[in-house]
């Protein structure tokens, strides 16, 4: 069973609720939609990721002669025999990934029978949320450090290896310049980074040595990570190496920081390596950088050209976990809607469309009905597989370039209070009249809700 | 390229760091160890996990074909024809899975040549500090709640399947009852525990009829959701329900709360299912639950038989990752440290023993020196693995249920405060004086750190 594409990875309940769906012969269209419910404090929007996987999910989804014969043994044979020939067979409407979105916004639309649409909802959440968790995280350091490099230096503290492709992957996205994770540099045909550890430094007796050979080994591409000992004194072995160097061609591209006063040491460095003639080599900051970090060392004025952003990134630290949801939202033709307390839904097929002013800034969203419910603006949610086929066919890694240049244009619409860190004012999101008055009919159909609350103890 | 098996599942620098060795001839061995800097304020203690996966990944080393052609395009040819052959080789020292630590304490140590105990460094670091981040986290659930039904609900918002899968397995060893993980039973040989969805109560018309579907269809063991509506006349129809199944000998064995208030919620409905006859029938709560959650709930006298805990337990969302470092101890028979600001590391080959008071509770611990440096009390650390293979030949699977009745009785031996979800006062962790002398020694042959500190500007 392989661990990524096993159907297996699902919650037990689905395969609870799939064998009486079959027993009741309740197999008719249902509609689900996944939406987050608010945001977090540190969050003023979100990047909407992880659709590619999504569909890839979707399109390969089926049981293996191996993960039939494991459930065999465990679930009653008419569910394992329907599973035999499983395939999603339904459409997908979603927004594109890089869209940027709000609360009670679907992001993605599923139509399928309802043991298909029902038996996928723990992967796509799996996915469309760990994606859209980091997207969203990363674009708050593009948006605090416009021209620097910016590289995902996770992986190690990511939670699994999967995490960590995507981690790279959706900060990518969001406008990431690449990761140090060489198997998503593979996977993806992303650029990956790196320089050295400082086991490499301690290794050598002599860090001019280290810093010699790596150079040497690397001549057109080497940075020179300073802080295993004492920052300044290898900044000033640098000088001093440097010029040796220069006599075969050779230069120093960079230096990382990695510990300390990062502020600081970035002054000192640029100023050791400036008096040494070294203008044009950059000064790249690692160690413990989250966005807010980056932000205070940009607008400090330290002469850092580049920034690895790791655990704070791939984890995303101050909100590792997003309120979503995936709802019934319509069964059999009919609108759905759970009333559960703090967890109320909007029912129906829904279209999300965004009204920008003149000079293309978002202004207001609604959330209507996909039908019979015209609004002015953009309509953020499109077609994207029919009957189990992706409409678009494009190449995925091609597909994540054009998204990325996408994503990042997206910010230039937002209205300019929430491209800050700080916490802005909510975007307006309106809830069509429509909406609310199907909203309203489904209530009055399953009755009220207050008859027994009195009986509490 | 299997993405949880590559080995490109590693740092770009790992491969810069190992073209350069190839290149000097820096091959002799190599001493890393593994550990943690410091405690999150609300962790007292962390779980050891994560070896079995670690110890699979080190003895199934090797770069594919495929793999060895993307990096022929991209690196130089003496590095790729090493890898060609390229093979763990190596020794493992470890604590075992289960074991409780504390900061500065190595849980792992690696003897190799250099190249290939460097290599190993991001996902050895990226396996063990997830698996005892999540036993780490878990721990606080089992201990508030001893004799209730604890059950892994996170895969859905779990950063990937990798983590949802590690989480079941390292919430599980650190004492969980099981996972509603599917794959992760398949896997770990685990047991997974399901109820229903929302959707499934609202594609029915009718809820008493979502109800009664269900227990036909389950009848030794169904947990009817019964938040969807209205949650005391679920329980009201949940009564009237059981009498008209009892005529056919079928029991209702549970129902689940998933929002609002749990507490006043399961006392009201425990009283109607008391009134109804439903003695033996359980209550379930799930809905934003953590460890303080449980404990208020628990202490408050809720009636509550189960917790169902998600998000919060396979994000560890109170602190999603812990400070560790993978660190280079030792090179070719000297011993090494690292000196950056804040990040200073205990140089050599170390053992950590742990000393109990009569009634077997642990009073201190002290990291000294493997070799000739012996301490009174229980040594933690043990042989793994040697020259790339096993020591342990025991199945993993039946090794996990082992060692989960171990991390539970490790739980008894911890002094009382260290049990509580309050923070505690640090457990007494020192370094032996050999281990102090060898770092000072490390130090005088480096030369002092401060010459030039007051060049900062």
């Amino acid at each position: 069973m392989n661990s990524l594409s096993s159907p297996l990875l699902t919650d037990h309940y689905q395969l609870t609720m799939l064998e009486s769906y079959l027993q009741q012969g309740m197999q008719e269209t249902a509609v689900f939609e996944l939406f987050f419910r608010k945001l977090p404090p540190t969050r003023n929007f979100l990047v909407a990721a992880g659709l590619e996987q999504a569909l890839e999910f979707l399109e390969n989804l089926h049981f293996s002669a191996g993960e039939l014969a494991w459930l065999r043994a465990r679930f009653g044979p008419a569910l394992v025999n329907y599973l035999e020939q499983f395939r999603f067979t339904g459409d997908v409407h979603a927004m594109p990934e890089g869209t940027l979105f709000f609360p009670d916004e679907p992001i993605l639309r599923i139509t399928a029978p309802l043991p298909q649409a029902q038996f996928v909802e723990s992967r796509l959440i799996n996915l469309l949320h760990f994606e859209t968790l980091i997207a969203s995280k990363a674009a708050r350091s593009v948006l605090v450090a416009p021209g620097k490099l910016l590289v995902d230096f996770g992986m190690r503290r990511a939670h699994g290896a999967e995490a960590a492709l995507l981690a790279a992957r959706a900060s990518y996205l969001a406008g990431f310049s690449g990761t140090s994770t060489v198997l998503a540099a593979a996977i993806y045909g992303m650029p990956s980074f790196g320089t050295v550890a400082h086991s490499y430094i301690q290794a050598h007796t002599d860090e001019t040595a280290a810093f010699e050979h790596l150079v040497r080994c690397h001549p057109e591409n080497s940075t020179l990570l300073i802080d295993t000992y004492d920052t300044e004194a290898a900044a000033i072995k640098v000088v001093t190496l440097a010029r040796k160097l220069a006599q075969d061609g050779i230069e120093v591209s960079g230096v990382r920081l990695d510990s300390g006063d990062l502020g600081m040491h970035a002054r000192c460095v640029r100023r050791i390596l400036d008096e040494g003639r070294l203008e044009k080599t950059r000064i790249f900051a690692s160690g413990n950088l989250n966005e807010n970090r980056v932000q205070e060392l940009i607008s400090s004025g330290a002469p850092i050209d580049g920034f690895g952003v790791g655990t704070a990134l791939d984890v995303s630290s101050d909100a590792p976990a997003l309120d979503c949801a995936y709802k019934l939202q319509e069964y059999a033709g009919k609108a759905r809607r759970k009333r559960s307390e703090g967890k109320a839904t909007w029912p129906g097929r829904k279209q999300v469309y965004r009204k920008y002013d003149p000079d293309g800034r978002a202004v207001r969203d609604v959330v209507a009905l996909e039908k019979d419910d015209p609004h002015e603006g953009e309509p953020l949610i499109v077609p994207m597989m029919r009957n189990g086929r992706r409409i678009d066919g494009i190449n995925g890694n091609r597909k994540l370039e054009a998204i990325r240049r996408q994503t990042v244009a997206n910010y230039a619409c937002l209205p300019e209070p929430l491209r800050s860190l700080e916490t802005a004012c909510a975007y307006p999101v309106e809830i069509s009249p429509s909406l609310q008055a199907l909203a309203k009919k489904v209530d009055d159909e399953c009755g009220p809700i207050t008859s027994t609350r009195n009986l509490r103890v």
